[in-house]
């Protein structure tokens, strides 16, 4: 059992934290104020385990925090936390910095694409937190039962410290991820985030939202 | 049996050329010069069926174009070519706008990335080729022979001609790729080529370079 912060009161947060809460975790969901209505709504649905407050009052209290904010207001969510909160914690970076001002499908946010990533951002700006980018490449239901895409897909994560890579892990599996692939340092999130141009393109393809990608080896 | 240009006498282009050669088909290896060193070598291991020539004259010779050209030169090596020798040909972009400046592993060129794709500057530069990308996303042993990386992946296509994209897929097929997703228009070029980083970051991490890309859903 771990204390778990889950930062946006989205679909990407509810679906996470109720699946943390299903599997035994502690969660508080964190936003903007301590009496934002999805957030309550949240708790009242997923019992004692389940909390509510400020994103500083989420950090505070957990050892693991999910980012599940929308990737273009993610550094401006994650400056409302005094940075030593952070510290020494694991941050799992699901989100993704799309850009939606050109249109759909989204392309990705220029300065967050190719040569840097939202993921690498967020580890600079809290260089005492281990940031690891996970999850970004699927929907948030596959994102927490790999069977919802109906085998077994890979899922990849990328972060520069090893213990916190090992409890991401931990998560994945429980997740019901069974090939996962460590790429190594936090860089490699630019990868995993110019994967969603691709999920995308397949998405409108084939009109199937549950896909997920293997590696053939 | 069809008559195939093959630009580029690099790695890419020899491979492809010689699965084309064992196929059946015709095949013309074009480069800058007519008189290419790696060129003539192909052509004398590849028999009556295997010709080389300018650009220009593979490009006339050709009923489908396959550009193996690297990426950062493509542009310039197609500007060698009278553009109205391309009217109505299909033209199989499997290049990648791949950026070294940088150091390893390599970025892609920022103009051609996220908001632009080497494969639509290709049909921007000849509006009545027929550009069709595809193979782009492994590596060229794999590109001919889909059993190379173990299973069966997945292999996308995009562009704009529907005509374009069936031959294309008989061709794929020879190649041995079963399970075909066409994208639609050639500007999801784009989440093609944007794939390069993450097959980079997977061969740097398995050290394996027969991978595949499976959609599962």
């Amino acid at each position: 059992m771990k204390k778990i912060a889950i930062l946006g009161t989205g679909m990407v947060g509810n679906t996470i934290g109720t699946k943390l809460i299903q599997l035994g975790h502690q969660v508080m969901m964190g936003s903007r104020t301590a009496d934002n209505e999805k957030a309550n709504l949240w708790v009242s649905q997923n019992g004692g385990n389940a909390g509510h407050g400020t994103f500083e009052d989420a950090v505070k209290f957990a050892e693991v925090i999910f980012n599940c904010t929308k990737g273009e207001k993610t550094i401006e969510a994650l400056k409302l936390v005094d940075a030593s909160y952070f510290a020494g914690k694991t941050i799992v970076d699901v989100s993704n910095p799309l850009d939606f001002s050109k249109g759909m499908p989204p392309t990705l946010i220029p300065e967050l694409c190719n040569t840097n990533s939202l993921g690498e951002e967020i580890q600079n700006l809290l260089p005492n937190a281990h940031v690891v980018k996970s999850l970004n490449i699927v929907n948030c239901e596959v994102m927490v039962d790999a069977g919802k895409c109906g085998a077994s897909a890979t899922m990849f994560m990328a972060g520069n410290d090893e213990a916190a890579k090992k409890d991401v892990q931990e998560l994945l599996r429980d997740f019901n991820w069974t090939d996962i692939i460590d790429l190594g340092s936090i860089i490699h999130a630019r990868s995993l985030e110019m994967m969603l141009p691709i999920w995308l393109s397949t998405y409108l393809a084939t009109k199937n939202g549950y896909i997920g990608f293997k590696i053939i080896r």
